[in-house]
């Protein structure tokens, strides 16, 4: 497909992709509408169920025929490889129980708003992942003693921010050489459904989401850094959307509350019945277990220590609750995680210009009756 | 739960719930984000995978425990049941393809715009419902010369309208009593999903999603009319809000085509390659077939007639296609449906006050380089 060089989309607003207004662009709720949250209230389960787990899919869902599709391992190797679906069933094989993040939860929360998938929260879900070892491929493979970065390419196919391209994503050496980062053919026991990347997609446990390349078709050992456009341009913390800033890589540390009581439909206040109630919810942290939470009833004045539950398992999230007795009046809930090495979720946002890991305090406005 | 009589929430916009801007509100966004839409290219389909069919939760997913879980058949009838899911289970069971569309599809493409949950299109999704004839309990509990109605309760609760309620739906007798009204446990072959209705959800084949309650808890046959706050003021045809108008029922007649090539990331417009390209997609309508669909490929001032598949089952949507012989330039890409009753989309659009039906043709804009 050729494209012509003077080639230009609609642009949304006035073009700033920085939107002052607190009303949202027909072309961001058209994003909302592809690529869903999970429902608060699902944080209930420890493994997300079929459905729920939020998903961010850059361009469409492509359609795989099975039986012809491959997955090449190329560049610097000495020994390429090119392997079926059944190749890869036939190696050893593990199962790994993660949370998975996007980059850009509460990017919609920001003020003034980067324009893009616009998210509140709860763009996450927690699943079992079946596959085998990325490393032992590797290995197989002879990687060349100049490769520095592992390239993984899907085949999803668009524009974004001007230029064609498939989705593509690269990670350090040494964080592909990893024992828990496998190529993943199951979720939840099931093959991975089509918006999650079937037939195969890449688990990097700790990553935001966008290094979990989906419906993989090829990984490449680069003997040098990789520039693309998802690496150099849209996953980077910058103060303005044409400085370079600092690469997008583990997810921050971050709480959500499954909101208490029942729900408005349009506005999802919450009322809450006077008397005990427990509140709960989950935290999570990149690679770092969560060493505590903090509950707010006053909309982040004071705080009160909530019960974490120990880590299960390395990769997923933790869960938390708070007994509290609820007095009829007007609330404004809060949670506050800290994770082990000692970071904090602020109370303010934390703002970029393409709005990524906004991982300010959630806030759920109750009426106890 | 008491609820103080000057109990109410937040409004959005100025309250009139007819929004003049095309800019949405963040409660629209919210109410986006939990309830998704089908991505148009999985129309691709024939059973729309888990996770990619619509969903609309009006007010939480409920927390069910099956041991405890049961539902009761009681109101205008000489023999009340109780039904553990077991006990449905037992029962002579059967599958159904169904196409499910939600009433509101296209409300956020109305000018001016009903606020609620602001879909756009492809709120639709066609799926195997297993479970168990409806008429055949009816009969079982012997249902009283008087009865009028059949109204189900689900297990979610929460306010609209400033009313507190359960969800529920009731049903003519006849409709009822209809053989392919099912109570259905299994969706594509797994426990009903918990956002489609785990464990039980009504199954009423033709009806927009309003009616196939899920989360069953009751069955109640009435002497009356039921006049609950979503059969008498939520789901209705009317040019005001105050207004009765009439009541929203069978699915009305609707194509959507799956948007060629491939897309812009943020404004979703198509970059198509010249040459042959063949248009598809699926049309539908509450209880016909589907005589007709046409193609524009220029905003809908010329028609041509696509290919339509029949039916292959009596639920289900059907299969159109196209074959284009794409041009460079810019298009906007229609397609328009008639039923075998005689029943067409409109070109513009069908507004009533609470955006019900929406069903005007879509226009998929497309640049072919």
């Amino acid at each position: 497909m050729s494209v012509t060089a003077d080639m230009s989309f609609p642009r949304v607003g006035d073009g700033s992709f920085i939107e002052p207004s607190d009303r949202f662009h027909q072309e961001e709720l058209q994003l909302a509408l592809r690529n869903h949250a999970v429902p608060l209230e699902a944080l209930r389960y420890d493994v997300t169920p079929p459905g729920l787990h939020y998903t961010l899919i850059h361009y469409d869902i492509p359609a795989v025929d099975v039986p012809a599709w491959r997955l090449t391992i190329g560049g610097a190797v000495h020994r390429q490889l090119t392997l079926s679906l059944e190749d890869l069933r036939r190696r050893p094989q593990t199962t790994l129980r993660v949370t998975l993040e996007c980059a850009g939860d509460g990017r919609a929360l920001s003020r003034p708003r980067p324009i893009s998938q616009p998210w509140l929260l709860g763009a996450v879900g927690t699943a079992d992942w079946t596959g085998t070892s990325l490393s032992a491929i590797l290995r197989e493979s002879q990687v060349a003693s100049g490769a520095r970065e592992v390239l993984f390419t899907g085949l999803d196919e668009g524009f974004e921010g001007g230029q064609r391209q498939w989705y593509e994503r690269s990670l350090p050496l040494d964080e592909a050489m990893r024992d828990d980062v496998i190529l993943a053919w199951a979720m939840n026991g099931a093959p991975v459904a089509p918006q999650h990347g079937f037939p195969l997609r890449l688990i990097a446990p700790g990553w935001y989401g966008m290094a979990h390349v989906k419906w993989l078709r090829s990984i490449r050992l680069l003997d040098h850094e990789f520039t693309g456009y998802q690496q150099s341009t849209a996953y980077r913390y910058a103060s303005t959307r044409e400085a370079v800033g600092e690469p997008v890589t583990l997810m921050r540390v971050r709480s959500v509350m499954i909101p208490p009581g029942i729900p408005d439909f349009l506005t999802r206040t919450r009322v809450v019945q006077r008397g005990p109630v427990q509140l709960s919810g989950r935290a999570w942290s990149g690679r770092s277990a969560i060493r505590g939470v903090a509950v707010s009833l006053d909309g982040g004045t004071s705080w009160e220590d909530a019960e974490v539950v120990p880590q299960s398992g390395p990769h997923q999230w933790q869960s938390w609750r708070y007994d509290w007795s609820a007095v009829p009046g007007s609330y404004q809930l809060c949670c506050r995680a800290t994770d082990a090495t000692g970071n904090a979720q602020p109370v303010e946002q934390f703002w970029t210009a393409r709005g990524m890991g906004n991982n300010l305090v959630q806030r759920i406005p109750v009426i106890v009756v």
